[in-house]
């Protein structure tokens, strides 16, 4: 795969909102280097500080918690031609509560937080974009937060089913439930009505 | 009150990320009316399109959701010195699905939608800020969510403790095991054990 189609989706994703030369894409891509990744690999274990902030092409991410007995909570999934990573981690550059795995094979880019943040200071307009991309995700997060603290089963199923139906085909039943607070006996009651 | 006096602490606020000059600061300022506001008024129902985006100078505003039955869920809370809103509603103009309450005597300012994206557009430096303090508002909701799927009663209420002793004793016991997620009871268990 030549250097075009790695960075096509992320020049895409740029030109989205604003309008760069080919010059600039070119300058904004080179600082993104690319990787594949293998089915369940950990691209980052709790407690250490996320060096990178990830663009996925194809496949996902999955960012999770685990308790002192080895239960896994999923705290925020990162699908295709979207960035993300351990937000709090890389941003604060701190250690990080949470893991980052690659659930499927993956193929990414990722960017360190010097040059991510030297392309805040020095890009025209990734600024916006990622501001523009701040309150997505921070739109996303409350909504997650609206489901935790005020829907039953029933509902936070309807409501991933009405945003994202492919998930639940894509993803296995115990990421699912996990991802919406629920037990798997009633993921499963849940899918087996539909 | 005179003028200085209300955008005082907008001020230093803004001048906390970026340098700008006295006239910038003025119309940055001229952008905001200001409001006194009584214990428990609402400035948004669920299903209105929130109109502005607040600064709060002293008190507090609660954003919290009701179900059918009439149950009251916060979702979020803003003090002293920090902008908030039913951020979905405000930032997409749609229907919202929160209420704005002031929980106590408040003094606040407030902008309307027009004129928060005009001064990104237009104001030097007004898009920094406002992505910087995305970038907090978002890893708290972060917190949020972790807290909600990974914690239980005591830990929740530890971590408020350390983060937002002040808010323990300032608000009511109903509000804040609500915004906990547990129930009264446990609350007043966990207060009594401190």
């Amino acid at each position: 795969m030549n250097d075009a189609d790695v960075y096509g989706q992320l020049k895409q994703y740029l030109g989205k909102h604003i309008t760069v030369s080919d010059e600039q894409l070119a300058l904004f891509c080179s600082k993104f280097k690319h990787k594949k990744t293998k089915r369940g690999e950990i691209l980052l274990r709790a407690d250490e500080i996320a060096p990178y902030s990830y663009f996925v092409n194809n496949g996902c991410l999955r960012v999770y918690m685990m308790d002192a007995e080895g239960r896994e909570s999923t705290r925020f999934l990162i699908f295709e031609n979207s960035v993300g990573t351990a937000f709090p981690s890389f941003t604060l550059q701190e250690p990080s509560m949470a893991y980052i795995q690659s659930v499927e094979p993956s193929e990414i880019l990722y960017i360190t937080h010097k040059d991510f943040n030297g392309l805040l200071d020095t890009f025209p307009g990734w600024e916006r974009v990622y501001r523009i991309d701040l309150e997505r995700e921070y739109i996303a997060s409350i909504r997650r937060i609206e489901s935790l603290i005020t829907m039953d089963a029933k509902q936070k199923y309807n409501l991933l089913m009405s945003k994202n139906p492919a998930l639940i085909q894509r993803l296995p039943s115990r990421i699912i439930a996990d991802y919406l607070g629920i037990s798997q006996e009633t993921l499963s009651r849940l899918k087996s009505k539909k």
